[in-house]
Formats: structure tokens, sequence, C-alpha cells
């Protein structure tokens, strides 16, 4: 029987393919981007789940409107609010984790063919979206300080057909670990409203910034008065737990509509039972709570890495040091492939994600993605020792 | 800004406009496809849950692969494969929710304006799926025992085109509320395999039989020998709780593969959280318990409302008595519309689905689905007595 299979994602075969070489039982890992098990609130959900009346867990069990159970939607709602975002003009859908969200507005606004523009490099999870909708991706470089403007503006310039979206996760970039400055993002707002683009402000990590002096810096997009249309997407996965599978989008109601449509076509309404158990850790005050603890355990494996990189490094490899999220991003000399780098590291139980994987056109890969976020304190310096050693023998 | 919002689902429209309707407080409800509230197993759950030890509780806030949490894959299997599934040639992919199995499949296999085949009457959550993507339905009428395997073939022979699959609810039907002779089952085995069309098999509903000396007409398609190619679907929703949006689709390998790559550009991964819940419900020998207990209490409201369907309505509405599952599907005389019938009732707080929500091309109107499932057993009689008044006035 021949079929028309028609879907196919290199990127999530270049990922298949990196963690078939983690073969080892003592690994050091700065692969994935997922949080620590250790650090889960266990006993926190535990006591809020005991503390549940009958009635309340068996709404648990039961279907829920496409958009969100309704007192998760008010608590998220007012926690949003408190960041300062749109909740009264946006209307909030509760998704399957924020990677749903990209898909619906995928789904939403893109046809085979159609053009969009993203970061370079960019979350591997939307690129993997792009691919599969058959999407042509186009894709503009980064410095420190967010997309390059002038860039931007040559490719829209550029493009016989107008992108249907730019999709960009400005703060503690996934894997580049940067923050947008407020000038970038107000710029690019500007640009996005000349040209009519419509942007999708991913962001998974803003509440996990290092300093408080620093927060300032993960204002969002949405929340800027500007003439450009933003699609606002958030998740609980490094806050609570991915496998809550609990994120949201938080859209003009026109968008948002369509959103729902789209979301009751993919999986008719998000878990019950995981949007009761994250309202009552918001309601509570716990998540708060949670944050400060969190911050604390995330900058502390920030700095023992970046300790142990400024000592084992060859000074041709360079970075940013994170001011928040998961990831350091390091610049490898152009001659060297990260990819290859790996194949040595993975034999010595030490994995990472080569640059290549987290750009849209599989090319770039002078780049090295360590992820402090789920690797054992007492593992960084092995680790980083071995990755430096393979780095000097190509240097 | 304007944008190219492409989708629309006429019938999910449809189910906003009836739910509107539902006004009052003390509803009488035959509408909702669910389970009853009272009805969850909380207590098991509760036991089960605060049994984990904290590092299995951990793994349920992390994500997981995407094919599923692996212990719960290898639970589901060896359940499976007591039911007769062919668990060891195909392979099992966690979906959140068997409606995004049929998601995935429709993604797969289908673009826009390709042909399907589904019967009419149909789930209508798969009929909003296929609008969604743009599909052609083509839709095929059943009897007592099944699809019509006459107009079936008149179907295929007249298309131009050959259709992506042929979807049916074989077992208790939603919302016939039927279920597939043996001998309807082999003859569209036989049908699809001599036009090499791939069958979509969703069995939500097969553990609900009210007689043990039937089951044996719960057989799948999947398990038959047979050269057609099948892919089946199943569900938690009924036998556990939608809350956990928990299903699983069990395919081939290639078929496998594909629904697998097209899963984590959907959303990464099911909930591990509501996978370990389900796999201490299932390998603790708690779910054969529970369904003993679940189909005692269906086959008791059935009980009541076929009696009071026999008492109240007038001659001219016709049904079959269902051998399981949630649904009693009512004929009523052709010059009367469901439709309008339910907004009398809704005006006396009883709801039911008019018929044409389950056809495909949003017409045929003259039935009436009852879901018994979720209505207490105290109101049956009353809410029957308010529609057959209302269908009196008419007849």
């Amino acid at each position: 029987m021949q079929f028309s299979l028609k879907v196919n994602s290199k990127h999530s075969q270049d990922i298949k393919d990196i963690m078939a070489l983690a073969k080892g039982t003592n690994l050091i890992s700065f692969a994935g981007g997922m949080p620590n098990n250790k650090l889960f609130p266990v006993e926190e959900i535990d006591i809020l789940y005991n503390a549940l009346d009958r009635k309340t867990k068996a709404i648990g069990f039961q279907y829920g409107p496409t958009s969100g159970y309704p007192p998760f939607v008010g608590t998220l709602k007012r926690y949003l609010k408190k960041k300062g975002l749109p909740v009264d003009t946006h209307k909030l859908l509760i998704t399957t984790g924020s990677l749903q969200a990209i898909s619906i507005i995928t789904q939403e606004f893109v046809n085979a063919g159609d053009n969009i523009l993203l970061e370079n490099p960019s979350f591997v999870g939307a690129i993997s979206i792009f691919e599969t909708y058959e999407v042509n991706m186009h894709n503009i470089p980064i410095d420190k300080n967010g997309i390059i403007i002038e860039k931007l503006i040559e490719k829209i310039e550029d493009l016989h057909n107008k992108p249907k979206f730019l999709y960009v996760t400005p703060n503690y970039h996934n894997p580049a670990g940067i923050i947008y400055s407020l000038e970038r993002k107000k710029a690019l707002l500007k640009v996005l409203e000349k040209y009519d683009i419509l942007l999708i402000e991913d962001d998974a990590y803003s509440d996990l910034y290092f300093n408080e002096d620093e927060k300032y810096l993960t204002e969002t997009m949405v929340s800027m008065k500007s003439g450009a249309e933003v699609v606002y997407t958030g998740s609980f996965s490094k806050i609570l737990g991915p496998g809550f599978r609990l994120g949201w989008l938080l859209a003009t109601p026109e968008i948002f509509e369509k959103s729902e449509n789209i979301k009751q076509a993919l999986d008719a309404c998000t878990s019950n039972f995981t949007q009761i158990l994250a309202n009552e850790f918001v309601k509570s005050g716990e998540l708060d709570k949670y944050l400060v603890f969190l911050r604390k355990e995330y900058k502390k494996r920030k700095d023992i890495l970046q300790e142990n990189l400024l000592k084992y490094m060859p000074k041709e490899v360079v970075w940013n040091e994170p001011k928040g999220g998961f990831y350091v991003w390091l610049k490898i000399p152009k001659h060297i492939k990260a990819t290859e780098i790996l194949k040595i590291t993975a034999k010595q139980n030490v994995m990472f994600i080569p640059g290549r994987v987290f750009d849209p056109l599989s090319k770039k890969d002078d780049r090295i993605r360590l992820a402090y976020s789920n690797v054992e304190i007492e593992d960084i310096e092995k680790g980083v020792r071995v990755i430096a050693d393979a780095l000097k023998e190509y240097i």
C-alpha cells in the first residue's frame, strides 16, 4: 500500500541522532533544556492536591472548556496582569504547553510555501513546527542585544511575498542566552508596525532573571504601546514542570477566537487535572515562593559554569554571561564543527547541543549550547574540562 | 491589520450555539457525551497517587518521550494485548486524548481539498477536525449493523480521486449507539483491501458493553486478519476521565514514525503526570474493577432511559436499544426538525444534541442524540417526558 506521508523534520531527526550518541549511564548532560528533577515542587503540589475537596478533584477528571479551566484562566490573568500584560484587551487561551500555542498560530496564519521570519539561532521546537508545516523560513541574525534591525528590514524588503509573522524569544533566548535590550524591543515593534507584520513573542523564561535590578529588562513587547500586532506565548514548563503540559497564548479577540477553534480540533481541551493543580500553585502564592528558589538555584549553576568556562576554555572561545534563563551559547572558531566536538565528548559521556540544530538552515555549526538547568553542580567542572580539551585539539 | 485567518468549523459553531441555549441552573442534560462527575474513580487515584515515591512523582513533572512514558506504554501494550490487539506488529503512540490521534492522522495523510470517507452520522469532534483541515468529506449511511457496504462501494467508484481514508466508530457508535456486526466488520475490511483505502478505527467505547455475552461483538478490525491497513485509536476519556487527556493510536511502524514526528510538532509529548497515574490505575488492576462498576452504572441509566422512552415517546419515534456505550439515537418523523424541538425543550431546561450536528453536511435533522452517561437517574423520566411532549406537538 502506498501512502502520501507528507511530513518530515530534519531538525527533529538531528535531535534524535544526537540523543542516540548518549549511551553512557553516568552522563554529564548540558544538552536538554529542561528543569532538574530534584528541583520540582513535588511536596508543595502534594499538599495542594490533598487539600482539594472531592468535587474539585472530580472536575479534574472531566472535560473542560477549550479555552481553559475557568478558575485557572482567572488566576493566570491576575498573575499576568501583575507582570504588566494586557489581559483586559487581549484574551487568554490555555494550551497543552507553549509549543502547542506556536503550532496553533502557525496553522492559523500559514499555508505550505508561505514566508515567515525567525531569528538565527532559534528555538528548535519552533523550527520543527515550521518544517512540519512546510513553511519557508527566513532567518535574521541576532547580536547580544537582540535581532539585528537592519538585517530584518533588509530581509523584509527583499521578500516578494510578505511574511506571515516574525517568531522571536526575546527574554533569555533559547539557545543564545541573551536578553533583548528595551531599545531593541521598541525598535523591533516600530519595524513590524511599519511593515504590518505579526509578532509571535515566545516568553518561557522571563520569570527566571538572576538579579532583581535587571528584572525591568524582561518587559514584554505585547505590553508596550505600539501599533504592531503581537501574539504572546508563555509556559509553566520552566516554572512548575513540563510534565503538566501547560502553556498559554495571549492574543487580540479575533486571533484568540480562531486559535480556540484550532485548539478544539487539535485536542479538544487542556487537561483539567493539571490545570487545577497549577491553579492552586499560583493562587496560593507557592509559585512566587518557588520562583525565588529557582532563581537562586539556576544562578548558582550559571555562576559555577561561568567560573569553569573562564578557567578552562581556550581564549578563542567566547560567550555572553547570561542574566537569566537556562543557556550559555559558546562561539567557537569558525573552522571547528560543534557536531564533531560532540562526537568526541559523547564518548566521554559529556553531552551538549551543537549549533547547527538551532540554525533554521542546519548550517552554522560554530556554536555550542550549554544548558546548566539540568546538570548536577558537582559535574559542571568535569563537563567543561572535557569540552575544553576536545576544542583544544582543533585550535 | 489584515490577517489571513484560514480556519473555520461550522460544526464547532453549531455546538457553541446549542450550548448557549443551556441557560438554566437545573438542567437535565442528555447533551454532552461525557462521563458523570460522580462516577470518577477519585478515591482510587488518590490512593495510587499518594503511594508513589518522590522520584516517580518528579518524573511526572518532567518532559517525557514524544511516544509516551515508557512504563505506561508497556502497561498499556499488555492491557491491549489481552484485548487481542496487535501490539507486537504495530506500534503504540500515546496522544493527548484520542481526538489528537485523529488530528495527527489527518495531518499525516490529507491535504486541503483531498477526499476522505466517513459515516453519516459521525462523531462531531472528527467532523470538526476534517473541516478545520478543509477536507472533502464524503459520507456513507449506516444501518443497525454498521456502514452500508453497497453505498460505500458506490461512493468509492464514484469518486475521481481516491479517498485518503475511511473514518469509522464501529463499537457503540457516537452518536448512533449501534455496534457493527462481525460480518459487517469483515465485509468492510474486504472492500478497503480491494480498493487499497486506509481505515481509521476509532474505538473509545468498546470496554463499555452491557452484557458479557455480547463482548465478542467488540472485536476490533485492526486485530482481524486482513490485507487492509488500519490505524486504531483508543482513549482513557470514557474509562478513567477525559481530564487526563490520554488517548493512543496503534499503527504500523511506518505510520507510527510519521505520527510521532507530527505529535512532536503539536505538543512535544503527552503529560507525564497523567500518564503516571493512568499507568498505576491499569497496572494495579483498578481499571478492571472500575470497568465492572461503570458497565453496571451505564447499563442502569440505559435501562431507565429505555423504559421511559417506551412509556412516553409517540409511536412515530423509533430507536435501537444500545448494547453498550453512552447513546440512544432517536429517529423522529422527517417533517420535524430536531433543532426546533431543542429550542422548545431548552426553555424547560432539557438539553440534547440534534441530528444535524452529526451530519457532515449539516442537513439531516430528523434525529435526536440522547446521552445517558451524564444525566442524573432521577431526572431521566422528566427529561424524556419534556422531549416527548415537544415532539407530540409536531406529530
